[in-house]
């Protein structure tokens, strides 16, 4: 059996972030679904990226940001996604690398350049997505290293990788590696019109066990049951997946397994600046405390801490230490 | 007579920060001056940026950050400087036009890649600049649209641009176009070093006349008459140049005009977050209120005004509206 060299491994499609304020009138001129991550094509991004305000540029991407936080929070962690090598394919790769990632994925040499999500903060802290897949769309089951996915205690997937052509063999392809070495398997929904896209999909690999741990918010939740009651998708939840995370903002999260349920309140912030990443961030420390063994509860308060965080600040990776933070509050040894 | 377009012209590098925060053991490490900018070349830029921890991109460049925070003021405004067309480029083009300034120099098709600043930002809010200068080296006499030049009240220069080969002629260019239509030439000194590899030829623009108004803070003075005495250098300006201010971080600035002297307050702040960008932004508040027909004291209240804006928060362009600030204040109807 393979040693275990990772706590989490994340794949997902490795994107920049390009974020400006904007406000609603914006969103609604440019026909943008407040909340929502759409995908966009090259003469979009164009449009947008010329009507949109000044930006800055961070390094993001579901999954990518997830793992970022895992090491944060001092875990072991490794990011599989596919860049394009131009700057902002070099930025990302330094950035996940500099955070203390393991970072290996070959870059395209050629083709559509890296991955960039047009991410509008709106006044109220909401974030609002445009992404145009790029170089990201070339993620391949040949960038699977057996190997390494047999290393990690955890692979943990980004709904997102179903919309990419080949990526979703990829992430089967990982999910079977995953599985076959003993370690588990997580999938976070990603986003209520991701689920739209590919819900008998995903529902399936929640039902077969393909996936051992769901990550969802509550619309994504709703979304994949078609329903617009929360107990009721929730209790179907707790039928179909072997254990889940449903977050609520800041009314907390619940953790169910089969008839056992955990709730667990939002960790109190001073203001929220930017949402982008909230759910990414929550994620990382729910598997970093998982994968160390921590209860149901422990881990989501990790979650929560990680989560809050983030969305004092611009932009969806942690400005401070998370195993410091999670140390100050008791949290972590 | 050519029309007054512009409040203010700005001519400089044309540079995208690149921010991480770091520690003071990393700059020692590093060999890095603290709060100065170097110049490095691409070996050590790439080592730099190895080191450095992830980072987040922003548009920079001393005169560019200053010409932003005209238009944010809601002044009219151009910028002149030399960018690859790479996606760092772009991100520069995009961002400056999108504050709502002219921006029409063209790029460089070919050669080194968009000037890149790595901007270590230490817990005290300090910055450490490297500037690798890149396509910025590329700026031409021949970039110097005159009747551009001729249409702004005020041609603003950076002391900087003495670094590249050809930049120093388009500067004196610029200023002898400016001067001819009957306007002004104001220039910042930049930086205590490049005052040092420069100091004979900034008094003699100084003091010929070429140059109408200088900035300074209180270690390019000193640098400038190479005297550890803040009084014995300020008698010095007074007696070369026409007008100047002189920045002086948290005890204010002083402005002197032949015998004339008005010494105005910082602006208070909560917490300094980032210094990049404060005389920048002094210099934009400044600039527009200088331009408007306003006395030294109201324009360098708007200058604390905007530099207070640009040290609390990460990055060196403003994140609100500059002239919503300055009405809030009652400094600006």
């Amino acid at each position: 059996m393979t040693d275990i060299r990772y706590d989490v491994l994340g794949i997902g499609n490795a994107i920049v972030d390009v974020l400006a304020r904007a406000d609603d009138d914006f969103l609604a001129k440019q026909n943008m679904n407040k909340g929502g991550m759409a995908l966009i094509d090259e003469p979009r991004a164009q449009a947008i990226y010329d009507a949109m305000g000044p930006a800055v540029e961070a390094s993001g991407g579901s999954a990518a940001n997830t793992i970022v936080g895992v090491a944060s929070f001092g875990g072991r962690a490794a990011f599989v996604g596919k860049v394009k090598a131009d700057q902002l394919g070099q930025a990302f790769t330094h950035d996940i690398r500099a955070a203390g990632v393991a970072f290996d994925t070959a870059p395209a040499s050629g083709g559509p350049s890296t991955a960039c999500c047009y991410v509008l903060v709106t006044p109220d802290g909401e974030r609002t997505m445009n992404t145009y897949l790029g170089a990201a769309q070339g993620l391949h089951p040949n960038d699977i290293d057996e190997k390494q996915i047999a290393s990690a205690s955890i692979t943990y997937l980004e709904g997102y990788l179903w919309d990419p052509p080949k990526a979703k063999e990829a992430f089967l392809k990982a999910a079977k590696v995953a599985h076959d070495a003993g370690r588990k398997v997580a999938l976070t929904l990603s986003d209520s019109f991701c689920v739209g896209r590919y819900r008998d999909e995903f529902l399936n690999l929640i039902r077969t066990g393909i996936v051992d741990i769901v990550f969802a918010n509550e619309s994504e939740l709703k979304s994949l049951y078609e329903s617009p009651d929360f107990d009721t998708a929730l209790a179907k939840l707790r039928t179909d997946a072997k254990l889940a995370v449903v977050t609520r903002s800041e009314k907390g999260c619940v953790v169910v397994e089969g008839l056992k349920t955990e709730a667990v309140p939002a960790a109190p912030i001073e203001k929220l600046v930017d949402a982008t990443g909230a759910g990414d961030l929550f994620a990382a420390g729910f598997l970093v405390g998982h994968a160390r063994g921590l209860g149901h509860r422990a881990a989501a308060q990790l979650g929560a801490l990680a989560a809050a965080e983030v969305i004092q600040h611009l932009g969806a990776r942690p400005a401070v230490s998370l195993k410091d933070l999670a140390q100050q509050q008791g949290l972590l040894k």
